[in-house]
């Protein structure tokens, strides 16, 4: 989907809305609205078309802004925002939208000072999320590329014998983001996360200097960025045999994952698909050990709307993206976490994430 | 410097604002209020003490965070801020600060429910911030070490001959992050620039897989990431003998920026260090060519204050670690930037990145 057919589709929401313009000072939502990767950009989107909506950067990026942004009136100038809620004014806009969840309170007055007639007090949180709830085929292919890359590395990693005791959670993680970057990723879409033994047990740990030993758990969460967009997978290994306790522990959480996959489907409330895996593993005794979400929305963000959670709202909708991620943490013991991304299709869901999901004894 | 006497320095500035408590959310600056390195926190300092002050974060940092933060009162909740704004009630603040330069109108509004008689009216923008602008004994330890970093990085590249006519840009810019990395870096510090002849002109440029030339400038501009502080360096070489042109254009930006390091003093206002540098390229004709701010400060993010640019303000202080980055960019033929990460001292600047500075011809 071309960013301008972005830009006709918010243009809809803004009507439904009553709003004539929208100032979109999100960085994400620029991206998403124009193709700008820079680090500075503000958006003037107008309902009457892009004739007369502006993009704003500054001085460094008028290069890249005139390569990537081709078919918006482009405005240099270090005030970004502030100058396109002047320009709002020159265009006789009356009813301006801003993004109430992104523009901080200091903000908010030096817009309303800029805006003058164009009164700035329609809040529009979320209108450009909502657009990127549910993923086009372009935005799709670059999510299935990311997840591919993740899977790629990880099979190299394991055939490599990348994972063997006395080797570092530190030396894995930074293996596993060389081989993601050798394979054209721009770079790990978040720290990566290898967490050995009982530090398995610790849901976000970073990686240490730590060896990894015999009959450890290796819980690896990580994921690759590719054109803008983020993998997420989590797989947990052992190293050697798995004790009774690690197999169960294991089974339990695929269980609950294999639940989660399941219950995507287009119009199932969120919370329900978070009920439905956290009733697995409540069922076994471990509700307390499953300390967070399901799962979440993945895109330009690692985390996006919508939430797989307790605290979630809404239904799934086909196209949207999304992990499950079950995880059970034994403290002082070692934990385990089974993480897929996924589509929403009308069907079965589309599992982007491919590597196996057994438990792996790597001997 | 401890966690504990940043936040007794912060007790100052709050009782200095009229302010009983304040409501910490910007995570940057909770990570050194605390120490708390997790990417989910909010904190309330009580002038009180550390007694009646509370940290709050989620069940996934709950581990983590009781280690990273044994010495104040942890709050496991997804709440965050709310909670805390909500506890502030009940400690009786009747005077809330908040960072208005970081809470967003929509968090304003839940903040300003929950907090409820602990009225959150006092706008404290940049107050920790303040105290972040000059470092610490163990922030500009952390900055050595990360410049260090880079220094060899860069170093090895260039003995190991990594910059040569054939390579691509996103090859160098791979290896010098790669070469960081083994030598303990987190990371990068912000995304590797690499920019090979007429790229050189963008200033901000992401390297590409074209191929670097003979007679190529290449500009590097990148950083190492240690202990959570950035460093900030950038050079250009010649790959093979410099043309006329080019060693004139380095030598012109070498100078600027030598006036600019000069001007490194305690009570220097930033924008004349940034004017004594402009006006060295503005009298060879070049001053449009110059797009950016001279520099900016460096810590716990890439970019902080003081900017030594035309809009900055305020002057400078001993202990401020800044970077000084003029650079000089001809669309389509090549540019020229030398930044250094420095120390203000008393006397002479301590200059962080130790790379040569002259021109390198790459024979």
């Amino acid at each position: 989907m071309s960013h301008a057919s972005r830009r006709a589709a918010l243009r809809g929401l803004l009507r439904a809305a009553d709003v004539e313009a929208l100032l979109v000072t999100d960085l994400v939502n620029v991206r998403y609205l124009t193709g700008f990767t820079g680090s500075n950009a503000a958006l003037l989107i107008h309902t009457d078309g892009d004739d007369s909506s502006r993009f704003c950067t500054d001085g460094r990026y008028d290069t890249q802004s005139a390569a990537e942004v081709p078919d918006l009136e482009r405005v240099i100038d270090r005030g970004g925002a502030v100058v396109l809620a002047r320009s709002a004014a020159d265009l006789v806009v009356t009813r301006l939208g801003f993004e109430s969840d992104v523009v901080t309170v200091d903000q908010h007055e030096a817009l309303v000072d800029a805006a003058g007639r164009a009164v700035l007090q329609h809040r529009t949180p979320g209108l450009v999320g909502r657009l990127r709830l549910v993923k086009d085929d372009t935005e799709t292919a670059a999510l299935r590329a990311a997840c591919a890359v993740a899977d790629s590395a990880l099979a190299d990693l394991i055939s490599a014998g990348g994972l063997r005791p006395g080797r570092s959670e530190r030396e894995v993680s930074y293996d596993l983001e060389t081989r993601m970057r050798s394979r054209g990723a721009e770079g790990p879409s978040f720290p990566t996360i290898v967490a050995a033994g009982p530090h398995s047990a610790i849901p976000h740990h970073r990686p240490t200097d730590a060896s990894m030993r015999r009959g450890d758990l290796v819980k690896m969460d990580f994921g690759a960025l590719v054109d803008g967009y983020h993998s997420d997978m989590t797989r947990t290994v052992v190293l050697g045999r798995a004790a009774g306790w690690q197999r169960d522990l294991h089974g339990l959480v695929a269980v609950a994952q294999e639940t989660g996959r399941r219950r995507l489907t287009p119009g199932t409330q969120v919370v329900d698909v978070d009920a439905a895996a956290r009733e697995v593993i409540a069922s076994a005794g471990y509700g307390d050990e499953f300390v967070h979400g399901l799962g979440h929305g993945v895109g330009l963000q690692i985390h996006e709307a919508p939430l797989l959670g307790p605290t979630g709202s809404g239904a799934l909708q086909a196209g949207m993206v999304v992990t499950v991620e079950p995880g059970v943490y034994l403290a002082g013991r070692g934990g385990v976490r089974i993480e897929d991304t996924l589509v929403v299709r009308d069907g079965t869901p589309e599992v982007l994430t491919r590597s196996p999901r057994e438990l792996l004894e790597i001997t």
